[in-house]
C-alpha cells in the first residue's frame, strides 16, 4: 500500500502516525494510558461513547468498589474513572472525546475512523469494554426505557421506580449487585432467575438471600411484560410450565454482556461471542500491533483490577512492539 | 493417603482444612485475600520473611510508585502495601506472620509447613514474589554488606554511600531506578551494563543518560572488588578486554530476579529459571487447587498493578475450585 497517498483519498483526517492509540475509557484504557505516557509514547486515548456504553465504562454505572486493592474504605466507580484519568493526564496522556466507529486492521499503520475524522496509528490498544445484554420478549420493547432497563444502578433512583415493586432478571453477581441496590428504592424486589441456584459469588448470594425486601424465583424466566403508559407487570414462566404474574413498574435485565468488538474490521481473530482473542498471559492479538485489553477480551474475570492490570500489560506489549519496529527502521 | 491419620504422624499442627491458603505479603497475596475475603472464604495468608524476600514485596523497596492506577500524585511502596493489607484484613482475612518452608502439593489437602507448624488447606495460592539477583566476583563475598548490596533503594541511603562514588550492575529499568535513586546520596553514580544499550525503557534511559551525576559504562561487566574494612574499588572489564578501576565505596547489583518457588515439592511444573508455569490467561498452576499469582509466575510484566489483577485472578480460580469440590461432596 502506499502509505502516502492514501490521505490524498480521505478528508478529515485528525492525526497521523500517532504511536499508541488507545480506544476505551475504562480501567483498561486509563492504566495502559498511564503506563504508555510514563513511557514518552505521548498515547492519544479515544474516549467516547461506544454503542451501548458509557464514557467511563461500565464502573461508572457502579456504586461502591469494595474490591479494588489501594481504597480500604473502598471508592465509588466514577471517582475511581476520574483519579484514573487524571494520573493518566498527569504523564501527557492526550483524549480525544469521540467515537470509534470503525479500526481497519489491515491497514499499517492501522486506521482509526472517529465521528471526528481518521487518524492513523502504528500500534493500537482496544480497550473498550462490554456492554449489558438484554432479552426480547413480547411487550420489553414497547416499555423499552417505560420500565425496563439494562442497568439498575443508572436507572433505579428514577422517581417510576420508588416505592414500587420491582423485578431484577439474572443469577449472577451482577443481577445479585442490582437487586440489593434496588431495595433503596422499591418497596420489594423480585428477582427471576432459570436455574435453581445463584450462579453469583456466595457472599452475593447470602447478602440476596438474607435481605427481607427481595423475594427470589428459582426456575423462573421472563415470559412477557404488560402495562399502560409504563410498566405495570411481568409475567414469570416456571420451568415446570406454571406461571407467576407480578405486579413490577420496574424490569431489570442483568443476564451478562456483550464485548464492544464490532467496530475491528480485518483479520483481527474473535471467539463466538465477539471477545477478541489474545495469545496465553498477553495482550497480544492476532495481528501485531494491536493489543486487547479488559472485558472486550476477558469473559472470566471481569474486575476493574484485572482490567487495570491488562491494560499495564497492553501498554508493555505495545511499548516493545514499537521499539522493535523503530530498531528495524534504523538497521 | 489416609487423611485422617496423617496428623498422628506429625506435631505443630496448626490448622487443619483451610479454604484458602496465601503464601505471600505483596499486592498479589493481599489482592487475592480481598477477593477470597469478600467471597466468605476466610483466607489465611502465611505472610512471612521469604528466603531472600522481605514481608511486603519487592515494593517495600521501593520509594515512590508513580504507575500503580488509583494515586494521582503517586504512593510510597510501604504505604501502598499498608492500604493493601489493611483493605484484606476488613473483609477478614487472618494473617499468619511466619515462613513457609514447604509445601507438598502432591497430598490432598496439601501440607503447608511453616515454623510455626503444619497446616492442611484445600486451596493454596503461591504468591511469594521474587529476589534480586547478585554476582559472585573475586571480593563480591567479602565486602557483602560492606559496600555491596542487591537493593539500592533499601541500602542507598546509609552513611557509607554518602557523597561516595557510587557503580550500578545492570541495564534495565531497576538498574535505571536504582541510579537515579542513588544520585541522591553519592556524589557521582557510575552505571555499568554489558550491551551497548538499556534494556531499560525508553523514559527510563532518557532519564539516566541526560543525568550529570551519571556516568554510563556501555560494554562493561565487573570483574573485581577490593577494599580495606569497607569497598574502596570496583574494576570493570570492557567487551574489547580493557579495564578501568573506579574508586566506588559502593556497589549495587540490579541484573534481574529468582522466584521465590523453591519451597513448593510435587508435581508442580516451574519453567528452567524457576518460575512456575500457569495456564493461558488464568493462574491455574500443573496442580489442581494450586495457584500462582504475581511475580512468582510472571518473569514479562512484573508490575504492582498486574500482580494485583494475577492474585484477583487467583482467588478467582480457586473461589471456583472451592465451589466444584463442594458440589461433588453433596452429590
Amino acid at each position: 500500500m502506499a502509505k502516502n497517498t492514501y490521505f490524498n483519498y480521505r478528508s478529515g483526517v485528525l492525526r497521523e502516525n500517532v504511536d499508541v492509540l488507545i480506544v476505551g475509557s475504562g480501567p483498561a484504557a486509563w492504566t495502559a494510558a498511564i503506563y504508555a505516557a510514563r513511557a514518552d509514547l505521548k498515547p492519544l486515548v479515544v474516549a467516547g461513547f461506544l454503542k451501548g456504553g458509557i464514557r467511563g465504562g461500565q464502573l461508572m454505572t457502579t456504586t461502591e468498589v469494595e474490591n479494588y486493592p489501594g481504597f480500604v474504605d473502598g471508592v465509588s466507580g466514577p471517582a475511581l474513572m476520574d483519579i484514573l484519568e487524571k494520573q493518566a493526564r498527569r504523564f501527557g496522556t492526550e483524549i480525544l472525546e469521540t467515537d470509534v466507529q470503525r479500526i481497519d486492521t489491515s491497514k499499517s499503520p492501522f486506521i482509526v475512523e472517529t465521528k471526528k475524522g481518521n487518524i492513523t496509528a502504528k500500534a493500537v490498544i482496544v480497550a473498550t469494554g462490554a456492554y449489558a445484554k438484554k432479552l426480547v420478549v413480547p411487550g420489553s420493547e414497547e416499555y423499552w426505557n417505560k420500565g425496563i432497563s439494562a442497568c439498575a444502578v443508572c436507572d433505579g433512583a428514577l422517581p417510576i421506580f420508588r416505592d414500587k415493586e420491582l423485578l431484577v432478571i439474572g443469577g449472577g453477581d451482577t443481577a445479585c449487585e442490582e437487586a440489593l441496590f434496588l431495595t433503596k428504592f422499591g418497596s420489594k424486589v423480585h428477582v427471576a432467575l432459570r436455574r435453581d441456584q445463584f450462579r453469583a459469588s456466595k457472599i452475593m448470594a447470602e447478602r440476596v438471600m438474607n435481605n427481607d425486601k427481595i423475594e427470589v424465583h428459582f426456575n423462573h424466566q421472563i415470559e412477557s411484560v404488560e402495562g399502560d403508559n409504563f410498566l405495570t407487570k411481568a409475567i414469570l414462566k416456571g420451568n415446570d410450565g406454571t406461571k407467576k404474574e407480578l405486579a413490577v413498574s420496574g424490569l431489570f435485565f442483568a443476564i451478562g454482556h456483550t464485548p464492544n468488538s464490532d467496530f475491528l474490521e480485518g483479520d483481527l481473530k474473535k471467539d463466538d461471542n465477539g471477545y477478541i482473542m489474545v495469545e496465553g498471559f498477553s495482550s497480544k492479538t492476532s495481528v501485531q500491533g494491536i493489543y486487547a485489553a479488559g472485558d472486550v477480551c476477558d469473559k472470566v474475570y471481569r474486575q476493574a483490577i484485572t482490567s487495570a492490570g491488562m491494560g499495564c500489560m497492553a501498554a508493555l506489549d505495545a511499548e516493545k512492539f514499537l521499539a522493535e519496529i523503530e530498531q528495524k527502521v534504523k538497521h
